[in-house]
């Protein structure tokens, strides 16, 4: 069978020690990944680019909670009621199967029947099993969330959280807090999030342990304006819209401000949401030419949400890919946990400008109050004060004290009309949710850096891993030309210099320079640094760059500073040291 | 009741967003903690130092394997069998006790006792339920695994994982391969784990879902020799050793050297993690005056141990608590997971010179071996081959062709002695841990941080978290002296400057001048730069020293590297401006 694409990167991410199969030498369990000590690193430098611009730069403070979540939370968000794929088990080899997948070539919107539809349609199309042809039974709901006991007896179920946005909704009432009152503001959170899937067969991209990295910015529903929205309004983005996908026309290049105008993204906080998006994943090294934004359609839009958009990116063998969703869930899930938990998540707002209203009021009159009803007075005048213009339309009301009915003949009350000042009102946040799959952003980095590339006068081509400089996970390797004192010395001398400014050095003396240089162009390293004969005449080393295959002398007193700042994008590496013809 | 340390450093820790008990607004539920906007970010820069002390410059590179872990791995590990707290149930109202605990008054060794020991003192004892004064139920061994089901059906049972360390052990094939095959190579990983307490009381500091920071070294057991050692021999680190705790003397300060070879700890590569380790506390900020090493006990030690230190950190409420464990498990795990998955977990390693052995070798006789065997000569000769010195005592041998037993006489076969070279043998790795709770880490940072002053000529004093600024959450606030345009402006433009650089700014312009330095002193914010209407004038800002409450004036343009530079160590704040009187 021929390779593909995807088969290309997984065997580099493999041997390489990006990815491996989760317990590996147990036989393994499918939706389960490592990443090995290079993919961990790279993994840890995209997230910390998305700290830099959610948490440093927007000001959205990271929390961390638990992901081991209490049954109360997910009845809330609807996860214990709703969270489900349809299964179908096979009766004779008992392997279980995702039922809208069985019936995916003869029913046309699978994903929207219900469980007793596709049970007619397995039998009614003689379905069988894919893997024995074997019978299969009726179809049922299969929650995906993993199930766990909390302390000893069956007293509290706790499931690991199908998405780390809940803890944020949960915290609000802290948050809001910690934010001293004040809208918007914007919650951050990366970790690990689990969905049990009824029988993953895509590799990395369907897992059943993954990581998040999601963002709940909780903003005034009367104003979804963004401060910051000036500064962004050229920016093109390649969007595909609804329309679009419904008349069959492709995405198109539109700026921001633009799709805005056109009503195309609903308001600015969701198009700064798509921007910061597209900054991130061109930053970590998504091809922006296999990058677009779609947006939802109609029907697989949550009923709630105002309106939604994926960051896809194109992969060789899956096509299309969602890789992170931004969305509008308006207050559909502060009330849901309002309701459950019996708090209030509003927020008193002021207004800019205190508001006179007039309305009608019914002042008690307490000269004829008073004798008719002595000791319950109080009482009485209290309910008549409470009542609204609504409950005064005859020339009598009825009123309740102590739990009596109580009949108030209109002349013990006048009715007024008065001026009342408001100075605000409780409002329940909008959400805006920007919601990343780093797992899915990993594998699309490493596809698209991935490339083969022929040498001129040379047998063999070269394998490169393009990452960019700032995610690649081993940022510079000391390479001494021969294993011999004199030059290994130096190249240790480098090698500490290195990680003392904290740079991810690889020190490699196994092999002929040039399969170390190939070594390294496999792994993304973009600079290497040799150590030759020539270095213990002059004192300079050669630093190559990988994607230009360039190379540069440079002197060794200095070269931390040229390499660290080679690596951050300080300098280029034109002027990091002479070039060699 | 008065409040204690704990007290005043948690109550602290909520107000200001550092640690927030889970699922508050749902009751809450013990053993689970959330990290608030300036507790993750806390925990983030101590996982940093860690990483860059470990993964940086000791090169052990970081892998991320799930938490979520299947049977096997901990059936090879001894948690299915073995991972447990003695439990006993209140008949009456059904609440569950550690029964270790239950007895600590009357027995003096009660976690070495038996479930059936543990039930007689109960019974003998009289002793009841502690809340409700209820009869205890017999006790019985409770898994402290959280356990889950992996797919549909109940076919695969997985564990919340509780340690980080069994997926090093589990990717070791993989992982020696990355290491091009040598030993001594080291594996960390930063990650969750869990422990289903029975019953944790102890806030923070016992915790159901906790993170552990973990490195799994793995070295030739021959040679347990540090290269590194001679840098830090003469490091002083305060040893609490078995001897001394065994005769009751106190811990005593020690070079690292001095204590290898006097044998209190046991060889170089264990003084070598304790010294890491060391490092790291003080990095973070944990008080060098309460921390020690102590040394495992005999009986407390795991019987395949060689030697174990624990890094203790004094606590005002809970005394001296472990924080990080520091351990040789030599060759146990690896031996395990070889068996349960039936994997060779060894390492081919050539000696430095080629070892010439002499040995008995049978040298089959074909000229009487084939007419007799004919086409069974060839496996007989082989036979015979394999055959060592033990199995030629008498004068004939019996050997097995083909499954059955043949004799073979003493005139068919020749015993000689010969020479042989022998290159290099396969050996199991032992592996150093150093084993960290980053948790108990943060919460020993915080308590050791935290102080209350008084001030000179005022009625008020002031709380200081003394966060390292390494550490520290936020790392400068920009204030402007009032809500003026003139002044917010600057003070905004100073703020997205910081930012740029990559520093956590707080910008603040609610209430006085003294009351956002006492609420930037209660969250340990470093330095505080302030805009004046002396700005305006002279392009210049007030720096903040938070510990001295000392000030300087630098100049506006460039602040963000000034302040970029003190957050970071590169220069002293006398360096920072001019001192004001």
């Amino acid at each position: 069978m021929d390779m593909d694409k995807y088969d290309s990167v997984m065997e580099l991410a493999k041997r390489r020690g990006y990815l491996w199969s989760s317990f590996e030498i147990y036989g393994g369990t499918a939706g389960f990944y490592d990443y090995g000590p290079l993919g961990a690193m790279l993994k840890r430098r995209v997230e910390n680019i998305w700290r830099d611009i959610f948490v440093i730069n927007e000001g959205y403070y990271e929390i961390e909670v638990p992901t081991i979540g209490i049954e109360d939370v997910f009845v809330a968000s609807g996860h214990v009621g709703g969270f489900s794929d349809p299964l179908s088990e096979c009766q004779k080899c008992h392997e279980s199967f995702r039922a809208d997948h069985l019936v995916e070539d003869v029913a046309s919107n699978p994903d929207t029947l219900s469980s007793d539809e596709l049970s007619d349609i397995i039998q009614d199309n003689n379905i069988t099993c894919p893997d024995c042809g074997g019978k299969l039974g009726d179809v049922y709901e299969f929650n995906l969330m993993f199930s766990t006991k909390i302390g000893p007896g069956s007293k509290r179920i706790g499931y690991l959280r199908p998405e780390t946005a809940q803890g944020m909704f949960v915290d609000f009432p802290r948050l809001l807090r910690f934010y001293r009152e004040k809208l918007p503001f914007g919650v951050t959170q990366i970790g690990k999030a689990y969905r049990n899937e009824i029988s993953p067969r895509q590799g990395v991209i369907r897992l059943r342990e993954f990581t998040q990295a999601e963002a709940e910015i909780f903003v005034d529903p009367r104003d979804k304006t963004h401060p910051g929205f000036d500064s962004i309004r050229d920016h093109v983005i390649n969007l595909y819209s609804d329309p679009a996908q419904s008349s069959g026309t492709e995405p198109i290049e539109m700026s921001l401000g633009e799709a805005v105008e056109q009503g195309i993204i609903a308001h600015q906080f969701l198009a700064y949401a798509i921007e910061l998006t597209h900054q991130f994943l061109l930053r970590v090294g998504v091809s922006r030419q296999r990058m677009r934004f779609r947006q939802h359609m109609k029907d697989e839009m949550a009923h709630y949400a105002v309106d939604c958009w994926d960051a896809e990116i194109l992969s060789d063998r899956f096509g299309w890919v969602e890789i992170v969703g931004i969305a509008d869930r308006t207050d559909y899930d502060l009330n849901a946990h309002s309701t459950v938990s019996k708090t209030d998540l509003s927020v008193y707002m002021e207004y800019d400008e205190p508001k006179v209203i007039e309305r009608i009021a019914v002042k008690p009159d307490m000269s004829t109050i008073g004798p008719v009803f002595k000791g319950k007075a109080k009482a009485v005048t209290q309910a008549l004060k409470s009542l609204d213009a609504g409950d005064l339309t005859g020339d009598e009301v009825i009123i309740e004290v102590d739990g009596e009915q109580v009949t108030i003949p209109v002349d013990m009350y006048q009715v007024e009309q008065v001026r009342e000042t408001i100075r605000g009102e409780n409002i329940v946040p909008h959400v805006i949710e920007p919601s990343f799959g780093i797992d899915r952003t990993i594998y699309a980095i490493l596809e698209h850096a991935y490339r083969e590339e022929e040498l001129k006068g040379e047998d063999e081509g070269r394998i490169v891993l393009g990452l960019k400089s700032e995610v690649a996970p081993v940022q510079a390797a000391v390479l001494p030309l021969l294993t011999r004192e004199e030059l290994m010395g130096p190249a240790r001398g480098i090698e500490s210099a290195l990680k003392r400014k904290g740079v991810m050095v690889a020190y490699d003396d196994s092999g002929t320079i040039g399969r170390r240089y190939r070594r390294n162009d496999e792994i993304g390293t973009p600079y290497s640094i040799t150590v030759d004969y020539d270095t213990l005449e002059d004192s300079t080393v050669t630093i190559r760059d990988r994607d230009s295959m360039k190379q540069v002398r440079s002197p060794i007193d200095t070269i931390a500073d040229v390499v660290h700042d080679l690596v951050h994008g300080h300098i280029r590496f034109e002027d990091a040291g002479t070039p060699i013809e």
